[in-house]
């Protein structure tokens, strides 16, 4: 086990690598355009295939293409692509193929500007696309946890036959830390896909992928059996970090790179002699309501922070569902907020409790 | 003022043509067909422009042109076709452009089927695109409605100068039923656009329609003034019909078909001596809370009902905030839910209050 | 009938909507830009519609789509741009529909540069779409002409239900002429078109638009059919001028801008004794035979300019037939050969005759 | 070496793997789809890549980027998939990079049928893309040839840096006989490509793959380096085979399938009595005229066999100079000449001389 220096874009790469993605399609979008250069380099020296396609719409069907015939695979874009592979990932949800989905976000509306923004929450975890359906969302705030979650959402994908999102933004994809890197074989263990449309060879029955269903019972039937899905993600995968959360009056609320200025904060009204926690959800959907439940014992106020005019706080409302105040605080356009402002900001909220 | 009958895909046709309505374009996709079909006809008669462009992508971009340039747009299409279309209607939001987009709702996810469906909800009201923005979005529930909420539609995009959506489905679509229709002149009197990039001829200043804002700084500007904008909106222009509500200790919540469903519902129980009564949300953004205040003194529970696996039930559960059990009763991949089944799973929910 | 001064891109325009054309579908290159941008101004001002497409591929599947309806429509392009038309202009040319497609050429092959040329002679006039089918292909040399030939060009479109290519260069789009202008009502009376796809009122048959026949006996007919009407183009449209062509011993042959340059060889020839003459094919299909029979009685040489390597030097072979000695002089990319280097060109071939 | 039976389409795709072919990006059509069937299966064997592009013009592209790469790379299509690819084609030209197109011939123009063709012989030998280049053009007329002019294409695609194109049709796909085919370990040994963009680890020079030359005097340059290698083409590369020319008076011209007929067609005439002969261009371009020549000693007529209406034979007359009567036969549409109905038209011949 090694220690290295890695920066974050490169984490989402390696990442995929390690857990045996060998196939990528994209289209060029600042912020996340290392990952891209990093994956055109590094695929070819595992045997990968790294293409870039004629747009998002190409890549996320491509995508559709590799999942169906059981690779691993990934796309990558910033938050303007991913508006563009909306109708991709309600097919690939809707088909149950396994794919990795990476928007490293920038500042929206429409063109926006390449700074680093949270804005594609309700997107990625309400879902873009058309029909009922789910992504699993992780959203790591380090550069190790890309690495780790990297691994989780490849193999979550395959547990559930569903595509997985990996948040990030801009100044996570900056960023550099040192990481523990195991040395590495080049050799990917898959597990086993009796589904994918790999040829009949060995097998009497003909694998179809497919999302059309005429028959409405039919189609309900899909999507009651997706529905338990989403619930037994719901059930086994919710994840989450706490930070000082025992006893806290004031319950900060933060995922992402906006999670680790929320730490800093809490940690700056702890020195100040504020009872302050922090609850930062890593999966968005399924979004951990447990850790509200626990909280709710002794808090007297949540207090969402996010790099938007506010989207996860919708979430956090439906956990907290009433008994407490919930509060806001974010910048948009690709601002962040600083220590000292939510600082200022957390401070009013509990003089005003 | 004549009585005429008309189809709903019609009336979504002629009530544009009336707002001022003189350009179409879009892609075919059923269960919409019949209104492209119908502005085929009806554009050409009132000197519009009707065109069917390579893809729904392609569509929605010509709709930022066209709105660009002052002139009442419209694209209409279902699900999948609305999925592709969501990088176009974050730009046109962050380019604060007026238009309408029809979305007649069919089973998903994926390519699903053509029967009716409300499984875009979350895709319309909370933002299928990427970015804080936000669309008016209107659900008529007849065919006259669609008359009526068209004209409002395009006057409000043009008021706010933003993208709105009209949510409806194939029962609507094909449903029949009598309006009432003034003579048309075909004149469109449509209000004065000073910002729309229409050349220089007769003003100093050059017009300038993006969504680009390099600097932080000035995308946080544009957003919190989108931002007030959306506010605004919520002040003044939540729509919403009650049924019975007055004392109603179940309170069903419905929007489009399924409040029609929903109002025989009430009936069938007030007819058997149950407190029932509805509330249909006309506009889901902004989702009318105020129905709900008033509705929390008597209800002991709600019942949102759904064409869906659950999506506009998490509006309600944020406008009730925990004061009141909601409970949710949906079909989806195309189902309705009929009006039988809902009763007897109303009166479990009452039995069990 | 004014004289008035005009460019020759903006003659294309003018004369296309002064033959009644009143759509066009394209997408922006130079050199030929000032056209869509003239149309852009000059459409709305007529009823039309001027609409910039999604890519040239989009834009020629658009002129399939309001040819089939029965109107005059064009599109414009560069060289690269109308390759990627090539398979809609065969569709177009399969399905006998009448458009007008105006290449303005520039250097090339790929992405090449923006300075004119006349080497895409071969893809206009041998087909550069697949299948057995020819273009009409007109060749103005000044802005008085192309106001003719667009004129003649819609017409013949007509006449022959086929697409008409108008081929020009940068030079003859930039240049700036005095033209007769007749006022201009804006009335365009257009010929009856049976067999458009206009609706079924009024008649009792279905018209089809069409470029697929499965059977090969079918498809055969309809090439046969439309090898006739060729050979009636062939019969009936063949255009050409000659200039001193009469007792000529070297008869230098050249289109557009170039025989611009031919002429003034051809006066400086003749100036220094040299008996001289020039044939400027109108038409590139059909390919004016005529005047080389005539010229041959005289005849030493025939010398084909162009500027490119060498593409009508073949036709000029081929109506020459190894009667007499054919030499080419030409430049590419851009260049465009000078009155002196082609005088001293020509000296030489006489000097070995 | 083993003696195997084997499809023409398989051919086309075994010669490509054979010859160190490792990527192949296409978009399906018929007659061809057997050929990328084959390489779905074949490519992944050999460690190469087979994508199935967004369209005809993705796919093109992305044999660019392959190509620019240094790889041995290929498409292939049918005659309106080729006409798509017409841009990517000529800026592969421009920027001189070796390819192989395969163009599996179909009833034409517009969307025609699926019956075989040759009516794409302008489009592949006089360009169908714009600009001043050409394409080195293979015709296969068995399947051993296929196999053996796909090594070449390949080779000479690299010796000329230049794409080349396989002409074939859909009975040559169909087709099945028996081939030599010798044991394949799949090593590839490739040409040095010192040119590619492989990224600048062990060199100094940064590689650049480009067409755009903005000056004309640079890219007449460019253009006329291209034509002195096209001219290397011209004398270094042309390939035909002959068949009882020797004294030949009528002497058949015909390629492809339709050479076989020819031949067949030559038999029956010889053993009438008649003195016929053949020659069958292996390249169409280069166009070797070297058999013309030598045949005019004794021809009293040439008679080219097309299945068109009429393409190559401006080749053969451009080849015999009018020193010789040229006549033509052909079917088209998708219909294929008959040995009688040749016969018979080459008796009316020989009786009219």
């Amino acid at each position: 086990m090694a220690r290295v220096l890695m920066k974050g874009n490169e984490a989402l790469g390696e990442g995929a690598i390690r857990a045996g993605c060998r196939y990528f399609f994209g289209y060029p979008i600042t912020p996340q355009s290392e990952l891209p250069h990093y994956l055109a380099r590094r695929m070819p020296e595992v045997g990968g295939v790294y293409l870039q396609a004629e747009s998002e719409v190409a890549a996320i069907n491509m995508v559709y293409g590799a999942a169906s015939a059981g690779a691993r695979v990934m796309t990558s874009s910033s938050s303007p692509g991913i508006s563009l592979m909306q109708e991709g990932i309600s097919y690939l949800a809707g088909a149950e193929l396994p794919c990795v989905v990476v928007n490293v976000m920038r500042g929206g509306p429409g063109l926006g500007n390449i700074a680093p923004a949270q804005s594609d929450y309700f997107q990625a975890v309400k879902g873009g696309g058309h029909g009922d359906y789910r992504l699993l969302c992780l959203a790591p705030s380090s550069v190790q946890e890309i690495l780790d979650l990297m691994a989780l959402a490849f193999e979550l994908a395959d547990k559930y036959r569903n595509p997985v999102m990996v948040l990030g933004d801009g100044i996570l994809g900056q960023m550099m830390e040192p990481v523990e890197l195991s040395p590495y074989s080049g050799a990917a263990e898959l597990p086993p896909k009796p589904w994918a449309t790999t040829g009949t060879l060995g097998r009497e029955q003909r694998n179809v992928i497919n999302s059309l269903y005429i028959e409405p019972e039919e189609l309900e039937r899909v999507n009651l059996r997706l529905k338990a899905k989403y619930q037994r993600m719901e059930a086994e995968e919710k994840r989450w970090e706490t930070y000082a959360l025992d006893g806290a009056e004031l319950v900060l609320v933060a995922f992402g790179t906006m999670a680790r200025v929320a730490r800093a904060v809490v940690e700056r009204l702890r020195a100040e002699g504020q009872s302050a926690g922090l609850i930062r959800p890593v999966t968005l959907f399924p979004f951990p309501e447990a850790p509200f439940r626990e909280a709710l014992s002794r808090a007297r106020a949540f207090l969402a922070l996010e790099m938007s005019l506010g989207q996860m706080v919708e979430d956090v409302r439906l956990a907290v569902e009433g008994r407490c105040p919930v509060y806001f605080y974010g910048r948009t356009g690709g601002m962040v907020p600083t220590v000292a402002e939510v600082v200022e900001f957390a401070k009013e909220v509990v003089k005003g409790l």
